[in-house]
């Protein structure tokens, strides 16, 4: 079965808040700290083990120093050109 | 109480998703069957009572024709520029 397009999409914004994250050579304890989120909250979102929210997508941009927009356009992006 | 500043960001996409729906002149119903979402779903996520997840959002903003980075610059702006 196919992956659903918006769950495949809603991998790949995660994918890049994840790459932005160890770009900065940031732990999950971290990014947690800077979001003001829990580490555990952020690996189960990383893993796919649970859905993010709009507000916790937007703190997780914040606390790499991108907007929200950046980050799902730079998702959409990818998923058009691979 | 000040409103955090993701929930707030959060609230004005909802309100951008709500614009656009009414817009075309479309009921909550009629959103729902577009997106494939409960009406109910949708409605408690307009009115605040509900957060939204990513993939949701994506769904919404595809159902009236537009890409998420779209709807989420279009609320960025609106923070930015009152």
């Amino acid at each position: 079965m196919q992956p659903r397009r918006d769950e495949e999409f809603a991998k790949v914004v995660v994918d890049v808040l994840r790459e932005a994250r160890l770009a900065r050579g940031w732990s999950l304890e971290r990014l947690g700290d800077e979001a003001g989120l829990h580490r555990t909250s952020i690996g189960l979102i990383e893993r796919g083990k649970r859905r993010m929210t709009l507000d916790v997508a937007a703190r997780l941009a914040w606390a790499v120093d991108m907007s929200l927009s950046e980050v799902v356009a730079a998702a959409e992006d990818r998923l058009l050109h691979g």
